[in-house]
């Protein structure tokens, strides 16, 4: 009985579960189409109750746009062409200049790097006001555009899109732009020469957030975000360990000179001029391999056309089995797969950066050059330069020596290795066959220094040794010294500089093109 | 007759260059077989000369090692498996313990994560001064041996290459430790619970470079560098691109409160709080999607598990096209191919961190489980919390809410959508439906806040509007404002913290353990 009865009790709240969960179906489906209606009925009342314009300072809230959950996908610019031709679409693009003639309004719209002419004439399906209302609408503003693609007989020089036009039918205001602006965007990108230079370059760079959008800045920022990414997935295959390094620190690691000085609560710190001690320690730590990306602070007054105050560092420390050169060819190896890479994936960013700023394209060869530096002295010597061998290159000879190496071997990229001791860090290992020179290497692109980097002294005592020669305060290195202490793998590394790279592989001649938010010692904003 | 004597002497030339060419050739050939001869010989002598032992103090030019272009390939702890029994080779690894016994030494050799048994007997092979030599190097020094694999018996439960042990032939030194080790590898590792906590604790953190080398940090290290790259890789695949932010700032963002302030030249400057405003311009700019992965600076004076003042922020901000669940949506994603990534090629880090700090597997839903703040605050109040409708979740509460969710939704990851406009920045969206509440939202993972994140205003006007309701010095964020003049897309972002990500991902409690190199307000070393 007792059996029985439980079973029917199952089998009841089976059914009672069964009903309940139809029920629930059937009110969730009524609500489903309950809140559809009403999405329906909001869309065609936003419509109707704002004929053409969406009035962006009467229905503040609309502002949001966030109550639209609305279904009417969006064209990007871009994909504006003629297999589109008779199709009803919505654009959402900016006034990049506008032209009234008549009873006519001519709109280039832009997008990123892209742009398309549209057209609104008084007719069927616009009327004299809504004309009007186009052609007073700022440049820079942000509008929804419902339009009809048209093939054009002729091409539109002037636009990216030049196959096609849009017939508009409607415009929504999503974003009214000020009347003034601050930097017409056409003045920003004309060709190097044009104009007056000067005011161009500071106008460029004091509106930099205008200029961000110009179309140069565009693919110069997307070359550059390629670059990072063709850098980590390049040592990420090759088993690299991505790792992350303070910026504030205690002590300055090179002896106090040229760092940036933070309050930190009742004490004062310093901005870390590079990670080099962090990814030693790493070394240290037996992960081999590893990497970071990030900001590194230099407190020099120089004001000269490739240094910055604050720059991102891309910094490789790797241990190695036998010879520094192990290291040294990984980081020439991974150069090389940035420049493949940047080569097959953006044409289009290159090409539009050439528009304005024309270059040869970057040359490199694989293996990469390498020349010792006593040769580098040879060539320079040959060209009629005078220095002693164990000088170090000025700014200058390094340029000549990068014509050089382009005349003799064709190349934009070259390594230099075994600089002389002297003029290097107290950390350079030294070179083993001879004292005067030391297992460090610099590296090139178009003849200006992009990479600095050795094999590191991995032993506490040579390191003391090298540090007293060198006149540094044991004190101040102590933490850096001690780190050797307990087993250290030998090692190399570098840092490269993300900004100088991206100048010179497009060949442009300032940093503050490839920084968008560039410091210098008379530049902290925006 | 000129021809013909120009002819000749082509030919003469080419018969010259040939014969040249072959002497060269052969030159080439006697020197490289020389060259060979000599690096023999030279390994040889290192061989003989250092009978045994590769003296680092006397040879001090060696230890840069980078004179040797040895071709012994080195074989990794990792890949000591039973194929490779009775080969030869060459492993380069720690001293993780060593134990003699009679005329044996026993020792255990590391790397990274993975340690192998090695054997030195007094017999053919090794002199008793050999194994003496052995028994005597200090603990983490970093040596080469040279080997054979041999399978055993019985597995060896102590070492994670269970199956083989090395019989040891010769031993190099390749970097000495120092006798007396700050902190006993084995204490760090020891389970949660065994021994002093509180001791062990600041040991790990003191002496932070010795326990990255722990096979716990090993793995959660390699481990959050996965989290970057999956987030970035989910990011770029979804058409976003990547930034670069300042961090020395003119202007503290938020109005002062909690930031550094840095000496700048002659004038003084702040470390950036977050990125917002930076990728916000770039949103401005048509950049569209952007994220960026880069230090985050809080001056707050915060003692706890979870709060430093320097960390990783992973930054997204995206313009949307109708909704700003659009981009809530592409965050929660992001987040969930994280989850995904991780669980699919991080296990075995995921194991090694869970036998010191054990803890339940990470749980998450597809999609995403969204709730609206009043529906939380309403679980919470049927818990039993008193609380406000419009008050902000106290920590305990999260917590708690954390707790309540998993019961109900058995996951770890949620998103709190609607929070009261009162408690968030003035800079954010208030709902248009309900004027209390905002476009904002946060993201927790075990309980904890992961990520805030909210729709922008993009409206110069409303901005103003807002900010003046909470009381904030408009001189002081006019840029901030200014920024929105020119045409500015709706969009909506979020900054997620890197180390509480790692940390309660893997069910850790301190986010000290998942920064290398934290910074608090009582740590600024090492």
């Amino acid at each position: 009985c007792c059996v029985v009865s439980s079973c029917f009790r199952a089998g009841e709240e089976e059914q009672q579960a069964q009903s309940k969960k139809a029920l629930k179906k059937q009110q969730k489906e009524a609500e489903k189409a309950a809140k559809k209606a009403e999405k329906q009925a909001k869309l065609v009342s936003v419509r109707q109750e704002t004929p053409v314009v969406f009035d962006v300072f009467s229905l503040r809230l609309c502002l949001s746009l966030s109550w639209i959950e609305a279904d009417r996908p969006l064209v990007r610019v871009q994909d504006l062409t003629p297999e589109k031709a008779e199709q009803q679409i919505w654009v959402r693009a900016r006034i990049h200049t506008s032209r009234a003639k008549g009873k006519q309004c001519f709109l280039v719209l832009r997008h990123q790097q892209f742009t398309v002419q549209a057209l609104l004439a008084v007719g069927d399906r616009a009327s004299k006001q809504m004309v009007k209302f186009a052609a007073n609408l700022t440049k820079e503003s942000i509008i929804d555009v419902e339009a009809v693609v048209k093939k054009v007989e002729q091409k539109i020089e002037s636009c990216s899109q030049q196959d096609v036009e849009l017939h508009v039918e409607r415009i929504f205001v999503i974003s009214q732009s000020e009347a003034r602006l601050p930097l017409q965007l056409e003045d920003a990108v004309r060709p190097e020469g044009e104009g007056d230079e000067v005011r161009k370059v500071d106008l460029i760079i004091i509106n930099l957030h205008r200029n961000l959008n110009t179309t140069t800045s565009q693919a110069i920022f997307r070359l550059q975000s390629g670059i990072c990414q063709l850098f980590r997935d390049t040592l990420i295959n090759k088993g690299f360990v991505e790792i992350q390094t303070p910026k504030i620190i205690s002590a300055a690691s090179e002896g106090g000179a040229n760092v940036f000085t933070v309050s930190y609560f009742k004490t004062s710190a310093y901005l870390a001029q590079s990670p080099q001690l962090y990814k030693q320690m790493c070394i240290c730590a037996d992960f081999d391999k590893v990497f970071c990306v990030g900001p590194v602070f230099r407190a020099e007054d120089s004001n000269t056309h490739r240094h910055l105050t604050e720059f991102v560092g891309l910094d490789i420390e790797m241990a190695f089995n036998y010879h520094y050169h192990e290291v040294m060819d990984s980081i020439t190896d991974t150069m090389v797969q940035i420049f493949k890479g940047l080569c097959d994936r953006f044409q289009t960013e290159i090409q539009t950066v050439n528009k304005q700023y024309p270059s040869e394209p970057f040359k490199f060869l694989e293996p990469t050059l390498r020349l010792e530096y006593k040769e580098a002295v040879a060539m320079l010597k040959a060209a009629g330069v005078e220095m002693g061998d164990e000088e170090d290159l000025s700014t200058p000879n390094e340029k000549l020596l990068g014509r050089l190496v382009k005349e003799k071997y064709d190349t934009d990229f070259y390594v230099l290795d075994k600089y002389p001791l002297a003029v290097r860090p107290f950390y350079t290992m030294p070179d083993p066959n001879n004292p005067k020179y030391s297992n460090s290497y610099d590296m090139f692109m178009r003849g200006e220094e992009i990479l600095s980097g050795a094999q590191r002294i991995h032993d506490a005592q040579l390191l003391t040794e090298r540090a007293m020669h060198h006149s540094i305060d044991l004190e101040k290195i102590k933490a850096y010294i001690d780190s050797f202490r307990y087993g250290a793998p030998p090692h190399a590394g570098g840092g490269i500089g993300l900004e100088r790279v991206t100048m010179l592989y497009l060949g442009l001649h300032n940093v503050r093109q490839t920084s968008m938010f560039p410091r210098d010692p008379k530049r902290l904003t925006p």
